[in-house]
């Protein structure tokens, strides 16, 4: 197997270095043939690399003097953090010193920054957002999560295209099942783009279209990727987080409620935390930025390290498995 | 307190008479002002009364032969369902022998219907349906779920200003907190429609704004009531519901691996059965259909009796409080 190397923005996300470092280790054990380039603060990842045990020989490091914070406006990023360690990063692919980047810092800057650092496909207005959903059969890629508000039928199409290439490449599935979500399966139902968008994606014999899904069959294990406009996408996304921690929170609550609840609560312990393991986001965390001439993955913001780790597999599977080329081969570039 | 008289459309919904005819009797048991007109095939629902005990003098039965299926296309519905049991309720509130409408039959059927018999509210194009989602101050309004598409900045402060009075009035909120659902809480993001509603909402005095909120946030204990196109608002219910089946079944599987596990599982069950009773969306079911000459409450398709019941006690605080009167005056009709 060919030598893979990725560049992991060390100092971007919410926990900077403290996830960064222990998945760049454990991904670098994890994978002889990884070689990553850690690009961040020097002295600070020198400080924390110390005591870690790994083959130094394919770990590099590349200084970068300044961070995105997380609450930076995306756009001003552009002029204000071009000495970042996510800029510098998107520099080190488009110059072909790296084959991925994989970075946990804002979203917003990130799409805006891949951008103009390396550049779009042809006929992609803006990369789109591609993550898994926890499902029945494991997950769903669901796209887009909010980089394309207004998206027109040839948008859903080209995600449709994209996201399945992502599903086929990641999880090796020939025919990636595809839907378009819809608040209903009827071919009269929701807006003129979805509907515009279901003729042109049945049309596509590339593409193993099963029809409109609602919400709800996101979850279900009869659709593989789902495709909608970023604003519906990022509904989907934010409304699944926040219903699943609003019953973790009504629940603890109500087990703590009485002596009896908090004994059942105390024995219930080991199977919840198996359950919180089974749909823990971060064992496939990583979203992938489609659309763009290189392969970015981005962690979750908030990832530990086993997500920011989840995130670097999927980047190296993303080069291994030749993402760019099926993408382009999809979207007939 | 003055008489109150509702049509309670006893054929439609998953369940038919089994869930309407109980929810009706012990609504009359428990309201001693209130009236009830069943409305359905008389042989039907005097067979399911037998036996029941309750005021008779506060019942009345209004034949219909025909009933809308759960699956009829709703335009259709217009030419060929109007002697159901659903067409012949809304003709008794427009004809004033009835002061609002409860049924659990085919929502969209149930919008075109009434907006062909009672008719819809000046300057209104479509009803927007609004439902009560489980959140940590007890529940959040949300609306639109699905009945318009694309709205524009008017239609999206119609939803506001009647969201608001809904709220007013079913829960006697002087202020209802209100927000815009988006995908981010910066001015600049949104959609253009999104973006104009806010402007035009946070101009409105009588209007508690909040600003933008994100799809986690109608959990939050912040909002009572977040206002979206039908679009959006019908993704985030369906992708909640999903979620929460998605958990309990994923939670009972991991319950029922071990014997440990099940015998935990046992001991865990009244915990989880009162669990189930608070988040028990049938505690207030009952969607409203709001920008109509009437009060129009949807119950659930598949509520049980209980749900169906919180639809009537609905439909009966919607009348006391003046609803209608309440969302003349904030739209300025």
């Amino acid at each position: 197997m060919a030598s893979l190397r990725l560049a992991v923005d060390a100092m971007s996300g919410d926990h900077g270095l403290r996830s960064s470092i222990p998945a760049t280790v454990s991904a670098l054990n994890l994978n002889s043939d990884l070689h990553i380039l850690l690009v961040g603060d020097k002295p600070s990842i020198t400080l924390a690399l110390a005591g870690e045990k790994f083959d130094s020989s394919r770990l590099s490091v590349q200084h970068a003097p300044d961070v995105v914070a997380m609450d930076d406006q995306p756009s001003r990023t552009l002029r204000t953090r071009k000495s970042s360690s996510m800029y510098l990063a998107l520099e080190l692919l488009r110059d072909g010193q790296v084959s991925a980047v994989v970075s946990a810092g804002n979203t917003g800057a990130l799409v805006a920054m891949s951008c103009v650092v390396l550049k779009r496909l042809p006929g992609i207005k803006r990369p789109a957002i591609c993550a898994p959903v926890p499902a029945l059969n494991g997950y769903t890629y669901l796209l887009d999560l909010g980089a394309n508000i207004d998206c027109d039928a040839q948008q859903l199409h080209q995600f449709a295209q994209m996201g399945s290439a992502l599903c086929r490449v990641l999880d090796g599935r020939a025919a990636p099942r595809l839907a378009l979500l819809n608040i209903g399966s009827e071919l009269t139902k929701g807006t003129a783009a979805v509907r515009d968008a279901a003729v042109r994606i049945a049309a596509d014999a590339k593409l193993n279209y099963c029809g409109f899904v609602e919400g709800g069959d996101l979850f279900s294990a009869d659709v593989d990727v789902v495709v909608c406009d970023g604003f519906a996408g990022n509904v989907a996304l934010k409304v699944c987080e926040g219903t699943a921690s609003f019953i973790a929170s009504q629940l603890r609550a109500r087990f703590k409620k009485t002596v009896y609840g908090m004994l059942v609560g105390f024995l219930a312990r080991p199977i919840i935390a198996a359950f919180q393991r089974d749909i823990n986001p971060d064992r496939y965390n990583g979203a992938a930025l489609l659309g763009l001439k290189g392969v970015v993955i981005k962690a979750h913001g908030g990832s530990a390290a086993l997500g920011f780790q989840s995130a670097i597999r999927q980047a190296a599977s993303a080069v291994r498995y030749d993402l760019q080329v099926q993408i382009e081969k999809q979207l007939e570039i």
